[in-house]
């Protein structure tokens, strides 16, 4: 508001620095070709800026949509718990990824890793060129790119969910922030051996989703199923106490993804609609697959599965968006949305890994699923457009090398945890609730709650 | 983000066709007025292209608003089932608006359909003629209009709460989507005779709000009420569940609707700054007149009343937004408050049709207030502005026809669906809850909630 | 949608104004310079306004923030009451501040109070000049004020939850917001004293937050305790009944604040990217200093103290966000979050004052914290960056002035109110919670809730 002193002092240096060009219009106030190329260029960065700035403040709120999906479909005991992971992983993020994360993803370096730019500091125009295709100031890239990392980051507290030590969460998430996640990006996104040979991952179906769902495999198998979870060899529900919330999320995280994926220009431009309708489209499908499915299958039209469905269609257009048509987007969502449902039962019924919101199969599967189909259905280079198999063996390599770093890095971490400060809770504290053990209150003050375990 | 490659195929194709009148800028990187002229072009519609995408995630994001308001206004034994609803039909709705839907309401066709422009499929420019006046993308105006179509088969799903069989739900938003909304749309809207009238409705009071509420008023007759609430003749009282929620949907609503009617302008233009004003302060004045009236009648500040209200003059401000002064907007917005409680009152007591969360009255009525109000308060054209009779006379027109249109497909859709499907639940699985027996699940597990019926 | 009429007389319009400049241009479509030039002014205009509307509708959301953080903070039997309170405090503002408190705030007046423009009505240039620096229309200026003068009466509600009279609640704050508030509005960013000389407050932490927090100081004051909250003089917690909702509220809050400190340039400027990463970091910074600052003292990592933290670092940065580096806003977010835990206990248990949600630690100590801190860490005047003391000084004088004009008219209207309305409900009502007696209905229907008072 006060910002008259700040206004002028910038119109000032505009002015110096313009000078050379516009000193005729500034002694006289007709326009000029070169002053009016100056103002559009001007005009221009400010649509960039707004459109990209929103774009990564929706991103930003999709952190309240993964906190209600999350807690909502887990247990009263542990919702408070839920929340402050969310929250607490964002907040490290902010900062690790400040220091040193995004250095590590977008400075230049090697094929495997970024070396510079720590605190966002370029030392010349090179530091930063794996982002010079996007118009928008350096603080901005550092905001839209924090966001996703932070998704990342919050995708594997579900599937970790109700059994983890709070602490331990913390180190956690800082690892990830600073490290696990930059270096993927930097392959991807970064300027890195998987970009180079020519991977493509629009939004991140791979390098956001998979990322946190195979990390949150390797947390799940070392912390170990909830108690009660498996008994005699048998998969038991623990259903989820707030399903409007949880329901609440996905429409949250639904609304978010139109800035994650139409966002990922990093530029105001005409597509951003196309990659919007893309979106929106495999969602919907994702949800009514995944709804038939499970009704098929169960004889009820279950509604976290079609809650699943939804994300479970996000999540695979993520990747190929920007390189497919509306049909094939549809196409993705209505596979994502079958997959999901037989992911989640195979994952839970056989596999025997206790995923209580089914992270590992809409983030790890469906971003598998998404990242491949651009093989398939790209318009330029895809399988099924004359573009032969070459593009769907890069994605599929891509796919398994971040799988293997996740895993080696994941099980590293977890089992590193596990030695120094302990991973999961005590029976006592799991079976109470982590709200109480862990934060000494409960969620819901009042409201008699019962829970069988 | 791999998004130099497709980037440089577009700057390629860029250059290819403003090459004729760029040639000297190529050549010369100094700028043309040609040159500054074309660069204007891009980034008009850039700005246009984020206004307009903005403006409709915001309208999406009113799905959320729609299912907490229902779902918290109904009982938690059904909470999961409305949330179902409302995403379903939005999921229903993205793929039936893109196949027929889009087609029928702004494809060129007679003055009672459109009949061309399935699949976004333009074969030629007049295909869309009657949305031409919008310099966005042919995708864009396609989302923006879906979400519009989507609220209005949402509303149904409100009047319809708490005993609807969820398979025949599907079918009905199906119906809606792809058939009955979109020829209401062309009538106004897409080229049809009501808008070849002359009939004002600028961001769909009739179109959007009364139609959802008119098909919803059929269903409730159709269906009759839910068990319990009317007993010797008098109407008992079946309280929501969760009012904090609600009052969050209402927010969310309110919050959406700054997309709903600016965006309407389908560009960015200084005007949405005007229509955001009236729209608020419709808003403010609806929940104030709605409180103090319920305040007078019942004696306390009736909080259900109020959210009503703040919807009632959302709704009544929505045609004329564009249309008429901030003081109007006030005034509409005062006597949408008042009607609103008349209205629920009328139905419920009178009427005795059982509309669960007073959709009709929020939506119909306060819907045909609004539409008619242009014909009071239109600064041109208006009776209070000297503009006689004439434009109250085709905005009356128009608020008939599309009641009796609802009416009549409105009651053929659901008897249909009754004889062939049927379109109530059982008596035992609405004593139980549509959670259960539907979709197989508590919606608040391990919580103690005990209902009367 | 109908809007080819107004569109067409828009255009008629916009032909007859620069029909001088563009007469060649209107007879030959070949681009001028001069028409260049006022397409780019049209365009510039255009994304000004899509920026400063779209960051104004995110700060109207925090009403939604503000309703779920405090209701959820607080008991279940006032929950309904808290959302009405959120509720009729923007209603009543969105009138009040159209019809006088903008023109008192912005108005042409002295140094003290401005005294035109009321009704938005602009006699002249002058009338409004005090915002002649933003280029968006006088409407949408409004419009944005607005939000913020509901912003700092929602605070207020937050430290009377509990026991104040609801009729008591609408005059109190049609008060604040059409007179209290726009005055130290006026001081600061109006054209008065404060403002002439050098005070900075960005986006308001002491404009709005302080201003909301000393007044609800006086309010919890003049109220007293709730029943039970001190016995045999020591506090007792009172439990909030819904913590997921609390941290949903703090999650729209902080997505909200991305409107409201970008926005506050109320134009669109690349340094709106800045604004958002400091405000990030401060918030980020706010929540893990205060989380651990509780963890030490407490034993747990407390939900509430985190939550608080978030908000105590994004108070804080509202006002310097535009004026002071990342680092910088690093470390005042890390103070803010040290200072709310310490506050909060300070106010509870030594000053014994009841603010149930602590919104006078939060806004009010925070807030003065921020202001204070662009005296130390402004890139411009700072002491620390070699600015001297004088900046500093002249924020703590506002400080003080903006808490002075707050005790001497926060006592006099509280006073009056309880003198000729009375400010607080019956110990009945009290006990039986205000849902019952103020709104006739409960929050949560059905639902089996223990409260031990």
């Amino acid at each position: 508001m006060i910002f008259r002193k700040r206004f002028i002092s910038v119109m000032l240096l505009l002015f110096v620095v313009v000078l050379p060009i516009v000193l005729f219009a500034a002694e006289n106030p007709e326009p000029t070709i070169a002053g009016n190329a100056e103002a559009i260029k001007t005009t221009k960065l400010a649509i960039d800026t707004v459109w990209v700035l929103l774009a990564g403040v929706l991103v930003m709120f999709m952190q309240a949509g993964f906190a209600m999906v999350e807690a909502g479909f887990n247990q009263a005991k542990n919702a408070g718990n839920i929340l402050m992971k969310n929250l607490v992983d964002f907040c490290v993020g902010s900062i690790a990824f400040w220091i040193v994360g995004f250095g590590l993803m977008f400075g230049a370096g090697n094929g495997f890793v970024g070396l510079s730019g720590f605190f966002l500091k370029a030392t010349s125009d090179a530091t930063f060129a794996s982002l010079s295709w996007s118009p928008v100031g350096l603080q901005l890239k550092y905001f839209f790119q924090l966001v996703f990392c932070a998704t990342a980051a919050t995708i594997v507290s579900g599937a970790m969910a109700g059994r983890t030590k709070y602490s331990s969460y913390i180190i956690y998430s800082l690892v990830i922030s600073a490290v696990i996640y930059p270096v993927i990006g930097h392959w991807i996104w970064g300027g890195g051996w998987l970009g180079n040979l020519g991977m493509l991952d629009f939004a991140g179906s791979t390098v956001v989703h998979s990322t946190g769902a195979w990390l949150g495999l390797t947390g799940a198998i070392v912390l170990g199923p909830r108690i009660g979870k498996y008994t005699n060899g048998k998969s038991n529900a623990i259903p989820g106490h707030n399903i409007l919330l949880a329901g609440l999320g996905v429409f949250i995280l639904w609304f978010g993804w139109f800035g994650f994926n139409p966002g990922s220009t990093m530029e105001a431009i005409p597509s951003i609609s196309h990659i919007a309708v893309t979106t929106n489209i495999a969602a919907a499908a994702g949800a009514l697959s995944a709804m038939f499915t499970a009704w098929k299958l169960f004889g009820k039209a279950d509604v976290s599965m079609s809650l699943n469905g939804v994300l479970a269609g996000l999540v695979a257009i993520t990747a190929p968006c920007a390189f497919v048509g509306i049909g094939s987007a549809l196409l993705i969502g209505l596979v994502a949305g079958v997959l999901v449902v037989f992911a989640v039962i195979f994952i839970d019924r056989v596999l025997k890994i206790d995923d209580p919101v089914g992270a590992v199969a809409v983030h790890g599967v469906c971003g598998t699923w998404g990242t491949l189909s651009i093989g398939l259905f790209a318009t330029e280079g895809g399988l099924f457009f004359g573009g032969g198999a070459k593009l769907l063996g890069i994605q599929a390599l891509g796919v398994v090398s971040v799988f293997a770093w996740c895993m080696v890095t994941g099980f590293a971490l977890f089992y590193a945890i596990k030695a120094f400060n302990g991973l999961r809770v005590s029976r006592e504290e799991e079976l109470r609730g982590l709200d109480i053990e862990e934060h000494g209150m409960e969620s819901y003050d009042g409201f008699q709650i019962f829970t069988l375990q």
